[in-house]
């Protein structure tokens, strides 16, 4: 629903802070409120029967979504034309598909597979073997590891490590840690995002699985073996244990710590900051190091700090 | 002042464990007694009115600064010559400034500007539309994504992203995330630092900016929309999330995670592995998680562990 | 001993869940019992006198450690064949063994001796004066700042950043941080690993060194001067604070944070999500933020947390 002057004309999009009145914005309510009240914007999305004045309103279903749609008009992502660049170094035997993009210094393995429309970016390295879907966007120095799998539409940003070794020692009779080989793999499923500089481990044997649709931000380690289900997010300077595995759309805030072998259940959400030692079941909202449920953890917290400042 | 022999030979500079007759050290008292007591160093920098026998002594009034500068004497940082190595790739429309130094494999996008004097090491990939101020020095493989602008003098060590998409989703009908673009951009000002392997993220509208001076250690994670003000210094391995504004000569200690959309005023502390959860004023200084004063910590965390022993 | 079907074939070997009847798995008692009871593998790698039935068992002493080397067996390390690609940027003075693979895009600056037989994966860069011993794996990406020295048979994972320079600025008179520059080097012994994107700091003066057979994991931070004994293990996104001193057999687990200057005797062990703040004892057990020794920091959460509840 439109409410306000329709012949207004929009000519691009911005924060609430950010926009001039030739911009649409955003408006949620809540903590916005401030930014509301400076806004210049000329119209702004809001929910239905959003308590707002002064602006050109757009009363949609689900405003954030919907922006998302209108930044994508105002900022269409621009893909890279097809070709190979001649300092790309690609074996024979691999297969680009048609419409790949292929940049400065990539390197690309024997037996590497890779779909229809895929951008590869400056300086990525592509070991043997490695099959890349449709249409991934796959930043600058980018290192996949041998026998990784990657399905369609992926975006893996600049730095990200695929597949390299996890950290499977065993001390010798000296007490030296030996090496145990590490021969699984990689796999992302498809609309997979990896953020920079994040390493996402092979599995000693078998699989390292990101479920379809699922987000993890920079900085992040993925150990060898986890699983992760489908449309979960991982924020930044998270580091995930060995064999953990995690459910469907679970949120795990940034810079968590998770132990190895334990099991996050679907739609589970873990705080930033917490360090999580054991299982956490579906749906529950965890927090604190160790884990509890968040509630528990802040009236834990206020009682010591308040203890403390008494004595 | 000098107290000593003003003909002793000094040849070279070193700490106070590995300095030798002839190597001018530094001692700054406290913690380093033990150092001192077995030091050979030849001359020591210190406060003035420091006591201190057994050594030719230059009492300065800040002998640590004044260090920095003995080192610098003794250790010049070298400076690359100008040129471009033949397997460079850089637009056809990029401006490199006149004293330039861009090595082996580095790439340029069309419309980079590069100021004069900096220097670029090999297989750094520089998206298009970056500007790059003078002096610089742009260690090997780091990532510059499109539009991020860079003052004077910065440096960037290796494996540096900056202008990565930053972390941003809405669940959609069936709790999938969707990705919002990300169409703002990095702004370092003059002076600034980044670690190895660090990242800064390119904000949703808008920048996200570090302020002049500001330093940031290895491997942290900067949000998208932060903002940093000056002479801030951040340890390694720190998180910050997203839209945070961090003020002047703000200190923050290693591992230590920060929420999103909070406030941190000037020249506060945050001690290392701290969770900042919430504002912290002007001047404090916090540790923690949840983040309190540090007092409050400390005893918080006497008490409890005391108690569980007692028990 | 082999007790069991002595003609029974193998062909491979696998986990427990993963093994079918033409595999060889290991089964360590514990945990592992669920994953026994579906298993479906041919032959099972146990300690003497293990209580299982249904599978043809081969007895050893160190069944993990056996269990490496039959993996080894059945998965050799493929090494490069030897040579240089043409891609491949290296000085006139450089001294690079024989066997030695160097790939497409690698840098090799002025000075550098590579000892025999050791491959260098695509885009890395060596920088200047960097020796490397014999049987190294560097793999891509890796960026190794001038003067660092390396052992035998050490291994790098992607993206590893080894001599950038260490955290160190002292503020000037208006509070401003002034560099202090970093003239030491990084020094790695004999079968030292390194995972993907961990960064090694050079020491202001001397060394930051790594100890024969340490292994280090993934998005670690190890800061200025740092030393690391021999036979340690450091676990995913720990940071380790400039000058700190970890003595020989230690394991630190995953997202620990220390302090610098401090010192960790041998075989302690530092349980994940840890922050260290002090000294830990030759052998102890510590965990928890600040650190205590293990036993203390879980009934002190227990109460905490129970107390809580109660409220």
């Amino acid at each position: 629903v439109l409410k306000g002057d329709p012949d207004r004309e929009i000519t691009g999009v911005n924060s609430l802070a950010g926009a001039t009145p030739s911009q649409v914005s955003l408006y949620l309510g809540g903590k916005y409120r401030r930014d509301l009240e400076k806004s210049r914007a000329g119209a702004l999305l809001v929910a239905p029967g959003a308590e707002v004045s002064g602006f050109d309103l757009l009363e949609v279903q689900r405003p954030k979504l919907a922006f998302a749609s209108v930044i994508s008009l105002f900022h269409p992502q621009v893909r890279r034309p097809p070709g190979i660049h001649p300092t790309a170094v690609v074996a024979e035997d691999a297969s680009i598909g048609p419409g790949c993009s292929l940049a400065a210094g990539v390197t690309v393995g024997a037996g590497v597979v890779i779909g229809p429309g895929t951008e590869i970016h400056e300086g990525t390295v592509i070991y043997e073997g490695v099959t890349i879907g449709a249409g991934c966007i796959i930043y600058a120095r980018v290192v996949i590891r041998e026998g990784t799998r990657i399905g369609d539409r992926v975006i893996l940003h600049p730095g990200v490590v695929l597949g390299a070794d996890g950290f499977g020692y065993e001390p010798d009779d000296e007490g030296v840690p030996r090496k145990i080989p590490q021969v699984g793999r990689v796999v992302l499923e498809d609309d997979v995002e990896v953020g920079a500089n994040t390493c996402i481990d092979r599995s000693a044997f078998g699989e390292t699985r990101v479920g379809m649709g699922s987000k993890i931000d920079n900085l992040c380690q993925i150990g060898h073996g986890v699983k992760i289900g489908r449309g979960t997010a991982i924020s930044g300077a998270a580091a995930i244990g060995g064999s953990t595995v995690i459910g469907d759309q679970v949120v795990v805030g940034g810079s968590v710590g998770m132990a190895d072998h334990i099991v996050i259940g679907d739609r589970a959400l873990v705080a930033g900051g917490a360090g999580v030692t054991g299982n956490v079941p579906a749906g529950e909202i965890v927090a604190g190091f160790p884990h509890t449920d968040l509630r528990t953890w802040k009236r834990a917290m206020i009682l010591l700090y308040r203890q403390a400042r008494r004595d």
